[in-house]
């Protein structure tokens, strides 16, 4: 930290600081920061949230929480700024069911495998009792269940389970996309919005599954959209959390 | 039936039927009374869809899927007509998160409770070999897990933590309805709509949890709702599934 961060100078400076994690899994580093470069430093929340329900929206102190209703309220508040949600109510509900889709079945069986694959790299570290530690203070049940997995392995019954399932998802998508550009009509909507942020890299984490022989169209697909230029910036400008494979 | 229909009547006529039975449970029934009464009968569609996809909207032909999607399509068609979406695009969010927890939590604690509790009598006379048949014309896989279930009882640990689920919810509602008269603002809207579809009849069904003493505002909310023409004619026109407390 101290090749980066001129932490003398924080500290002479004689400020205090109020460090919010943001429910991150950093944030037991800042009172050990603290402790070392001696900062007036206090962690305002120590709380772990698993679920990145602090990823919310903010729109001039509205807190809209939930990524597929925040895309929708954008569209409801700016309806005329590059709107991504069609104008015939039909295509809307066609476009509605892709979106329910990603939340209830798309996302979960590719989220598992994730966190079977790349989420135990982070607490592997961790001893028997500082691991338990940080479960005891993960809110929500269903995570405290899903974090002692990732350390463990998950049952292989249940990740052949969500393996089929994600069988099941790619060929819907193939189904539509081997047949038309984009999921609903004929334009880039919320529909491809929310299933390309699960899609996207399973060309390359699900190579068995999404190919160019299997899947032409999937691939087209996210081809099209990663050229798009505002998906461009925001790769440009996102940083990757610290993942690998388990290993 | 022939207490109730004169099937001499509709055997003399010499008309041909064809019998759909939208994928419900009695697709078998419609072969033997054919059979018994020599109706030239043909089941057109023999799939049974224990998803209840067949439950769909068709507008003019256009077909909506989903009860959820369906809501908001008529609240899109028809703006005017009784509107039960908030014009407030934030209170719409807070709309929608309350009916995205329906489908992704709140349905489905109580929904396997009550396959638990009730759908088993629908199989339980099936002899092995039947009821065999019947799950391998199931095509959802996850339905077929919840049929087996149905009929050998569901395991204990997925029951208890099903009824915390349902304790959760109990109290998330009952947080919100302690203090207001409905889920979003101070009106009637889809988010109360798809929340009474689960909730109403919980005052029997989990009388440990909802009752007077714990939780007066849910109570006073279904009362509320109850009482609202549009719910008391649509009750008056149900017909209820055959269904009772498992033996």
């Amino acid at each position: 930290l101290i090749n980066v961060v001129d932490l003398d100078a924080i500290k002479g400076a004689g400020i205090r600081i109020g460090a919010d994690p943001l429910g991150g899994a950093s944030v037991d580093y800042w009172a050990a920061i603290a402790d070392r470069w001696s900062l007036e430093l206090t962690v305002v929340n120590p709380l772990v949230d698993a679920t990145w329900r602090f990823m919310t929206l903010d729109h001039d102190g509205k807190i809209v929480t939930e990524s597929t209703v925040i895309c929708e309220y954008l569209e409801d508040v700016f309806p005329d700024a590059n709107p991504l949600r069609p104008k015939d109510p039909y295509l809307v509900a066609e476009m509605r069911v892709w979106t329910k889709w990603v939340d209830e079945y798309f996302c979960w069986c590719v989220s598992t495998i994730g966190w079977h694959r790349m989420v135990g790299n982070l607490v592997k570290h961790l001893s028997d009792a500082e691991f338990e530690e940080m479960v005891a203070r993960v809110p929500i049940p269903e995570q405290k269940v899903k974090w002692r997995r990732a350390r463990e392995g998950f049952p292989q019954d249940l990740l052949d389970e969500e393996m089929r399932k994600i069988g099941v998802s790619v060929r819907r998508l193939e189904d539509r996309l081997s047949q038309h550009p984009y999921l609903v009509g004929d334009t880039f909507t919320l529909a491809d919005v929310c299933n390309f942020a699960i899609a996207n890299g399973m060309q390359f984490g699900f190579a068995e599954l999404v190919n160019e022989k299997d899947t032409p169209g999937i691939l087209a697909w996210l081809a099209r959209i990663n050229a798009r230029p505002a998906c461009q910036a925001m790769f440009a400008n996102s940083k990757k959390e610290n993942l690998g494979p388990r290993k």
